[in-house]
């Protein structure tokens, strides 16, 4: 999933993100109850329309977002008090609340507030962080299902057919983790996400937890696993039974010169790309390899246009749904196994130098 | 003509342009020649190669932003010396250079270097510029014709089809401008502009200008006005005899979140947009009106993304062209009288407030 943190997937417009395929997108709850906030998008009639989208949306519960830019965040058994990184306002976040902003929001998939612990954490932290998620996703699951039933005073909520998922956290402790599983999954959510990963721990604990973690969900529901990643992270997770993922990679590091290609990273700020003609990936299909040289796009981001940050997000977003189309490719006709082996030889984290 | 400053109209996509039938773009000889420099772009293959854009190009001289943006510049008969705004290093500027730089860029319309003096000026300034001017006109058309003849060295030609104006200066002194036409079109240039206005005169002394210029050209080749305009400044053109411009007011408004509707000018900053869930402008056909609402770009621009810049721009650009399509139309049609009086009295340069 494109991360649309305001409304608005960071340079590039709606309609090139369904050129290249994208089926969803991510909206920040945080952001988007701050300006313009949920109350106006519930009156547009909700976030699809207030921005022009109409493919499905997910939005986060917030939490994440207070806890990381937020001001002056205390967290309690309610939920977190903040401020607003934008003006000082102070805000009230409980797992109702979330619900109800993204009821508002009338997104397609709610995520239900959680406690993400930093990394490296103590185990009597993480075992408070997991005990207090399980605690406000029961919470976030009763407003959930009593808005759906019976609505819910001041709250406008825009999509009837909105799904709910739980959010599994423990860190790198494996009893942790399956603790957090048996005591999520008693919600009956439509889906369930694996949080607290990718927050700085070594790639080997993040597959060591999911080998340990997916398996305990339940077959039916999508498993959602977020803030991941980089793009041999998603073939790693898909092996390990992961659906869906979202991540700012190829948006951020885009508007930073940082492009994806089959082989590794391209940074073209490089002099070395100032007179060559070929496009990023001589193997990419998106609508920048067919059309730019990467002496074009480096003059581009030199210059400091803005058609820069659209023209490398729109070929990094290509790349990761492109890696997902040949990954989903490969399990209907039975070949992920070698796809896997031939990507992760191909593809390395590293700059490449031709 | 849409501008593309630094090969690339700025915010928007070539995609967009062509989607909302831009049919010739302009390019900044001082800024190409400066970053990445007129050498690289031949060796790319010209503007049109580099900048993946195969519709017609039309590129100024580069004088004009050499005698306005350029630092320690000092004019003599020979040409204009200067300094790089970017880096300080040290250029010169002569007719010859300025068409071989072009020649260089490969546009489809090179212009002559010339002097335009500001507004207002003494009748001797002018007159010094017009005769400059002329001077220098007949030694860019000589460079051209040798280039096009037998190559010039050192100058890697990209576009044998390359066509050449030339320019009329004498700023509102009927005299000059009558000398001016005459001393420029010996040179039998492809096409003249009308250089020299929309440097702050009123907008009476530009059309008593016009009336007194246009006639004077040639009927068979085209008319350009630079740097023109508002939209009833090109109604006001067209009325009398001009067939081309260039402006930076479409993409320069729209990205400080002004945008042009057939009534006049819409701040999108405002607040009484924040609810607005009409398109900017109810009668526009473009791909912004048909999709987004006031509310949404007013939240873009507030909340700084680079879309708000890339939606404003667009939905002005076609805002200028299908001004253009319509006087088109309507000069086809013989209507054009009673269609510049209806768009003069329906469009007005003053903010509108609903």
């Amino acid at each position: 999933m494109p991360v649309g943190t305001r409304g608005a997937v960071k340079a590039v417009l709606n309609e090139s993100l369904e050129a290249i395929g994208a089926e969803i997108i991510l909206g920040n709850t945080y952001h988007l109850h701050l300006r313009p906030g949920d109350d106006l998008i519930a009156r547009r009639g909700g976030l699809h329309r207030f921005m022009g989208w109409d493919r499905p949306i997910l939005t986060d519960s917030g939490g994440y977002q207070v806890f990381s830019l937020a001001r002056m965040c205390r967290i309690t058994d309610e939920g977190a008090r903040f401020q607003s990184h934008l003006d000082g306002t102070e805000y009230m976040l409980t797992p109702e609340k979330a619900a109800d902003i993204q009821a508002q929001l009338g997104s397609d998939i709610a995520m239900v507030l959680d406690e993400c612990p930093p990394w490296p954490a103590e185990e009597g932290a993480v075992r408070g962080a997991v005990e207090r998620s399980a605690r406000w996703a029961a919470r976030a699951r009763a407003r959930y299902l009593s808005i759906k039933d019976a609505g819910a005073a001041g709250v406008l909520a825009t999509n009837p057919g909105q799904a709910q998922f739980g959010i599994v956290q423990g860190g790198t402790f494996q009893h942790l983790r399956r603790e957090s599983v048996d005591r999520t999954i008693v919600g009956g959510f439509e889906g369930y996400a694996i949080g607290g990963l990718s927050v700085g721990e070594p790639a080997e604990a993040m597959y060591a937890t999911l080998d340990g973690t997916v398996d305990l969900l339940p077959d039916a529901q999508p498993r959602y696993l977020m803030g991941v990643g980089m793009p041999d992270d998603l073939v790693e997770a898909v092996y390990r039974g992961v659906d869906m993922f979202d991540c700012v990679l190829p948006t951020r590091n885009a508007r930073n010169g940082q492009v994806f290609v089959k082989t590794g990273l391209l940074n073209i700020k490089n002099a070395r790309y100032a007179e060559d003609d070929r496009p990023l990936d001589p193997d990419c299909s998106c609508p920048v390899c067919r059309r730019y040289s990467r002496a074009y796009l480096r003059h581009l981001f030199t210059a400091g246009e803005m058609t820069a940050a659209a023209l490398n997000t729109l070929h990094n977003l290509h790349f990761y749904l492109d890696t997902m189309r040949r990954i989903r490719e490969a399990i209907v006709f039975g070949t992920f196994g070698s796809f896997r082996q031939e990507f992760l030889q191909t593809f390395s984290r590293t700059l490449i130098k031709d």
